[in-house]
Order: structure tokens, then sequence, then C-alpha cells
């Protein structure tokens, strides 16, 4: 029987409850959010993540503001501000305030938009599960970075979801990258494979090499934060390394992301603003005292994987492959396929 | 004024005492070492690390077997099988039981023997640190991995030895690698850089590619655990990649190694022996329980950089470079240049 999928949010009765994935796999602790700005919070400490899961936590953000009688425009800006890189975050927010100025501002309504936010979410995983399922024949070790399952977007997952959808009928093995500094791949990609009983080895990121080099892996499928128009992705930080280290090795490098991570108006990696964290979180991971004092660290969440690198995306509107530029454009003008 | 020089070990009546290096930076606690077995507990449990440190905390075991009317020739055996890797290790114990069967079997005899040795590494890697600095242009931005100085090898250090000299006079930043996951690199390396008030910032190892892709990264310099006849280098996982992203960004890629670290014996980085270790290492840092219950790693210690990637070896015997066969066979006949 297959596992119940785990979500990342719930909403009840005008409060939307946040899993804060900071705490797994040890401990399931929800968050209560009963305002916008809590959202953001929870946003800007990563209690929730992933790229679609903080546009549909977001959305919940402007449902709590409307509720309490909030300016929306001002709650969607804060909203908007909470996480620079995740395209999602920001185009959520503009449908969403373009409807709400058409004449949706009451909660109730705003409630059900998010609620068919979330069924597009759903309708537009299972196209990314079902397609790229293709792509991972039977007996496949396959490496993937950070963490894109069914928590990090609220619906099935991307890269995750066709690992998962995939080993329903078929053996895999997974090697984890751990993906620090925050450990998401450790943590809850780990957790995310073993649920659904699925085999797999976590390495250190520095360890991938390694794997590929000596060939054990056969395919690498990573989310994105955002796509551009010629093709770029922008994700997790490691995986510009992962792909360098793939197209040497001759391994496909595919990339799993819901066309709305897709940003036509970015024309370029280079014109992504990439998200500078904390250096705590790599200097004092769980208040370990790593690091000597006065130690300083750098800390970009997000890099930049250039196109050429990229052996296809995997889109809920077909997959997308060189010539990128000239594939995302036709693609964004087919409109939704689901 | 030049700060003094940490080092891993000291000899005093007859008892090694060996630096806990995985306490520091936080503490420094030191290991009373009285019979060769608790040296190879030391080096095992990697109290004590890097290949020239292994090697004489090694020679200092097999002194303590002495003193202790112990089988020298067992006593080495164990010592030598601590752990796989490093060829240093191996190299030095086999060296010190020929003299010893050569009629110097005394403690004292063997003490001096390893005092000697002391010395030897000593005018090493001076040669190094004179010849490498060369290298080193004034504002230099260098990526190392690890960690190389002086509590790694005994005397000055290999590739961070190499910056602690060019500093002197001139301005260098340094990016640290924290090199999971034991994190040497912002443990040990960051302390050292920071005693010798150079400049550093530590970047988890998947941030790397995102430096050398920015052009923010003028040379990558790192050491060696083992440098087979072809030029291929074993050393801590990590570096392979390392190799492979400055290779793509045309920045110069070198490694540092005392002479002794070339093994004839050994044609290619495929001969050399990978040292897995516990999973532990990877699934509970500092006892953090970050992965799930019942999960899974792979922990490789070392992997292997083929020499087409490597700029060239900074050796106490001087520059080795491609063609790193004939180059590294006509070195080997030239002896010790010190």
């Amino acid at each position: 029987m297959a596992p119940e999928i785990p979500k990342p949010m719930r909403f009840e009765n005008g409060t939307l409850w946040i899993l804060d994935q900071r705490q797994l796999p040890g401990r399931e602790d929800w968050l209560e959010c009963r305002r916008a700005e809590e959202v953001v919070h929870a946003i800007k400490v990563l209690a929730v993540r992933g790229a679609p899961a903080i546009g549909l936590a977001a959305a919940y953000g402007v449902v709590l503001a409307a509720y309490n009688g909030q300016d929306l425009d001002a709650a969607a800006e804060t909203l908007k501000k909470a996480r620079p890189t995740a395209v999602n975050l920001s185009s959520v927010l503009e449908e969403m305030v373009a409807w709400a100025r058409a004449g949706h501002r009451d909660g109730t309504q705003l409630l059900r938009w998010t609620e068919r936010l979330l069924a597009r979410y759903e309708a537009s995983e299972r196209a990314i599960q079902t397609l790229g399922s293709s792509l991972v024949a039977g007996g496949s070790r396959v490496l993937t970075h950070c963490h894109t399952g069914s928590l990090a977007t609220g619906a099935y997952g991307t890269a995750l979801g066709i690992l998962t959808w995939a080993a329903r009928d078929r053996n895999l093995e997974v090697w984890v990258d751990e993906t620090r500094p925050l450990w998401q791949g450790a943590r809850l990609t780990a957790w995310e494979l073993g649920r659904h009983g699925i085999a797999y080895r976590i390495v250190t990121d520095g360890a991938a090499g390694s794997l590929l080099q000596r060939g054990l892996v056969d395919l690498c499928l990573v989310g994105a934060d955002r796509v551009a128009a010629n093709g770029d992705v922008a994700n997790k930080i490691g995986t510009y390394t992962l792909a360098v280290l793939a197209s040497r090795h001759r391994v496909p490098f595919y990339v799993a992301a819901p066309f709305s991570t897709v940003d036509m108006d970015c024309p370029s990696g280079a014109d992504v603003p990439i998200e500078q964290r904390s250096e705590e979180e790599v200097l004092r991971p769980y208040g370990l005292d790593l690091a000597p004092p006065g130690a300083r660290a750098y800390n970009p969440a997000f890099d930049v994987t250039p196109h050429e690198l990229i052996t296809g995306i995997v889109t809920d509107r077909g997959l997308v492959q060189a010539p990128y530029d000239q594939q995302l454009a036709a693609t964004a003008k087919k409109g939704i396929a689901s």
C-alpha cells in the first residue's frame, strides 16, 4: 500500500498550521499562523521551504491577511520579500493580488483561490511524476540534491516525486546528497524515501564527485527554484557542482519543476537574485561551535546551473530540452496542459 | 611577529602526548600515549590526522613499543593498518623497521631516528613552503580543502604551510572548504589561518563550485595522502570535485606534498586503497540525530584526482608537472634535495 503523502501545511478554521521542517525528522512540530506576518517568519526561517510550498504558504498568508482585515497589497508585498530566489513566491502572489483587485478581496474567496492553487499543484506534479518516471529505468542509481518531495511543494513533489512514483513498479537506489548547510537531503529526502521504502544512502556533498567518477550513478535528478528564459536553473547551492560532474562523466542531468518555476522575464541565470543567508548556518549548525571564535563564512543559498549542462527539464507541460530559449518560449505560449 | 607554530604531538620522558584534534578549536586536550596500541587508537579515531603527522605519530609508536619491550615488527604492523590510504604511514614504518633490524632496536636509538625524521619533515616542508609560495601572487584568492597545516604534518604544513609562508609578505584571502564529514577546514584550517592573521571565509563544500563559476578564486591548493606513479592524487573526499571545477574554470589546481607521499609502487590512482569510514560520521556528527532512524550512509574518506586535472605538484624536490609519470620517475631517482 502506498504510504500517506506527508504535507507541509494545512488550513483549518482560519488558522494555517505549518509543519516546522527545521525539526524534522526528529520532531513533528506544527506552527500556528493566524497572521500573514507569522507566515512571513515561517518562510524566512525555513520552517516551510521548497519553491512551490512557499508559494502555497504565501497564498494562505494573504488569506489570513484578508480574514484579519489587513491591507492585502501590503501583506503580499511583505510575503514576496521573505525569500528572493524562488520565482513561485512572487508569481503566485502577483496572480492572487490581481484576482483580489478584480473584486475578490474576501477571505473565503481567497481561500477558495488558494485551494484551486493547490489543486493546480497536484495536477502539475502528477504530470511531472508520470513524465519524469519514464526517464528512470528500473535498477537506476539516482543522485539527488536537497529535498524536492511533497513537503517541498504541498502536493506530490518534483524530482523526488518522480522517484517515489517510479519506485511503485521498479527498483531504484538513491544517492542522497546531505546538502549542507541545512541538511535537507539527510533530514527530509532520507525521511521521505524511508517512508516510501526506497533504498538510499546519504553521502556528503563532497563525495558525489567520487560516486560519479566511479560509475555509481546512472542519473542525476534535482529540482529548481527558478528557471530563466534561456534554461539556466537556479537551485540549492551545490547543484551547479553536480551538473559539472555529471557532464564530465556523461551522466544525464535532469531538472524537474512545474512550468510556473520558469521566469520568462528573467533572461539568464545571471539575472536571478541569489539569497545570501546567515553565516551562522555554516559556522554553528544546531548551536555547535564548529569554527573558531571570530570565524567568518560565506553562505549563498543557491547557485546557477547553465543550460548547456542540463539534459532536460521535466515540466508539467512536457520535457523541455535544448535549444532551451526556443523550447521554453514555445511552451510558455502553449498554456497549461493539465 | 610570527605566531607560534602549533604542533600535533610532543614526546617527553617516555610518553607521547597527542593533541586531540577532534576537540579543536573548542578545547585543547592532550592524549597520553605510553603504548603503541594507544597511538594506533589515536590514529584510528583521528585524534591525530594528516598524512605526515600520522607517519610521525606511528614512529613514536614504535619507540613506545621498544621502551615497553614489545615486538617491534608486530607493533609496526598494527600501526601500519591503522589507516590504509596515506602512504607515509607505511613508508615511515618500513624504513624504521629496516633500520631497527639493522641493529637499532633500542628505544633511545629509535627515538633519535624519529627526531631525525621530524628534522627531515621540517627541511622538506620548508622547501615546499618556499617553492610553493612563488606560485601565490599577492592579492590571490586561494581555495583550499581539508587541513594541511602544521597540525597535519608535525612541522610547518604543506598546502596551508605555503599560504602561511606566503602571507608573511603579501596579502591573501583564503576560501576554506568546511570539509564534511569531519569539518577539518572549518575547525582546523580556520583556526590556523586565524592565528596567522590571514583573512578567510568558510564555505560549505557544495558552495565551492559557485565561487569558481563566479571568478572568485585565483588558485586551488590542496594536500595529498598518496601520489601514484602516474601523478594521480588521493586526497580528502571532495578534492576530485574541486579539481574538476578548477579545470572547467581554468583556475590553477596545485597539490603540495613531500616527495615521501609519492608511492612509485602504486601505478595509478585506481590502485590506492580508499578508506571507508563509519556511517556515523555522516549521519550523527557530534551526536546530532540528523537523519531519520535506520538511515544509511556511504562514507569514503578519500577520492582520487586524475593527474590530467593537476597543474603541478609542489614537492620538497621541486615542482612536478606533466608528463607526471616521467617527471616523478626522474625526481624519485634524484634522491632527497634537502
